[in-house]
């Protein structure tokens, strides 16, 4: 590409480089940059560099957070006895959104994988561990994804819990409200009967 | 979105306000940023202000550069007598890629669009004809885009220029190749005919 000039190309290349993002995206991105106003394109700058520098994991529920111990963990108003497992920081955010659940979390950023060569040492299962052994906990509700990492992941945990007493749970899975049982896969669809409920 | 702590948000928000990115994807680019190795991230940065901070229109044809100039017009290896006439930097790209073009570039920055309110004064008509006085050209090429504005651009441009003597022509409308008739729309048919050459 010497189409463009050397700092354009650098430019398109950066960006290029982030996850989802093709040729002509990097290329419509970067000159919208460079069209920006100069101190609009700094405070971007500048903000991407401070956050990469200042945002780390809670020490409680490993979130990714820019202080010691995330909001949630500090919050007085949140139920300390139930602990919500998921993957990510994006699915505890997602389970915030609905509103519905005041406990706390545990992140663990993925999930137990032996085709990608993730095995439980590499995420953050031992300080969930640790967290059930200081804290005073009565469930933990596993929300980790419904694929096959995922629920691999949710069994592991549940077994290593289990003899300490604590309740474990699951998330429910079946059809999505609103879900048309047409475009619904069979595994889906023979878990949403298997999980079936009385009336 | 207190769901994530401030930083985070910052850095979400930022990536939002570029075009063509939503709220989901600029989560994702904002928790990749957060995974980055600093000193990429600090690259990334760096390359972003300077870009902004450097590249300019080149003093010729107006493209972005970050010189004075720009390679095609600092050139030896172009033919001087032919100018291109182009909306945007990125077609003057997407005409480079083909390789088959050897002449000269004028960069528009913009279409005619009364909707938009983008008269013939706030796009770089005036400095194509400073340049068609002082340069020795012999053609001029008009490779606006094929929409509306892009067409209403061309006529205008041909017309202020067609008294000098200068040759005007306008790069080619039809099908395109590899097009299935039965999916083109009808204006693009009928221009096809209208342009029909002699085998």
């Amino acid at each position: 590409m010497d189409y463009y000039s050397k700092e354009i190309n650098q430019l398109i290349e950066e960006f290029t480089r982030l996850p989802g993002i093709g040729a002509k995206t990097a290329q419509r991105l970067a000159f919208h940059v460079i069209h920006m106003p100069k101190e609009e394109v700094e405070q971007f700058a500048n903000t991407m560099i401070s956050a990469r520098r200042n945002v780390r994991y809670c020490k409680s529920c490993f979130t990714l957070t820019d202080q010691e111990y995330c909001p949630i963990c500090r919050s007085d108003n949140r139920d300390k006895h139930t602990i919500m497992v998921v993957e990510s920081t994006r699915d505890l955010a997602a389970y915030e959104k609905t509103g519905k659940y005041n406990g706390l979390y545990h992140v663990l950023h993925g999930a137990i994988s032996p085709m990608l060569g993730i095995g439980p040492a590499d995420i953050r299962i031992r300080e969930l561990l640790v967290r059930l052994q200081q804290e005073d906990i009565k469930e933990v509700i596993i929300a980790t994804n419904s694929s096959l990492e995922g629920e691999a992941t949710a069994m592991y945990i549940s077994r290593l819990i289990k003899p300490s007493g604590i309740k474990v749970s699951r998330i429910a899975s079946g059809v999505p409200v609103g879900g048309d049982l047409e475009y619904i896969d069979e595994v889906t669809l023979s878990r949403a009967l298997d999980g079936r409920v009385e009336l």
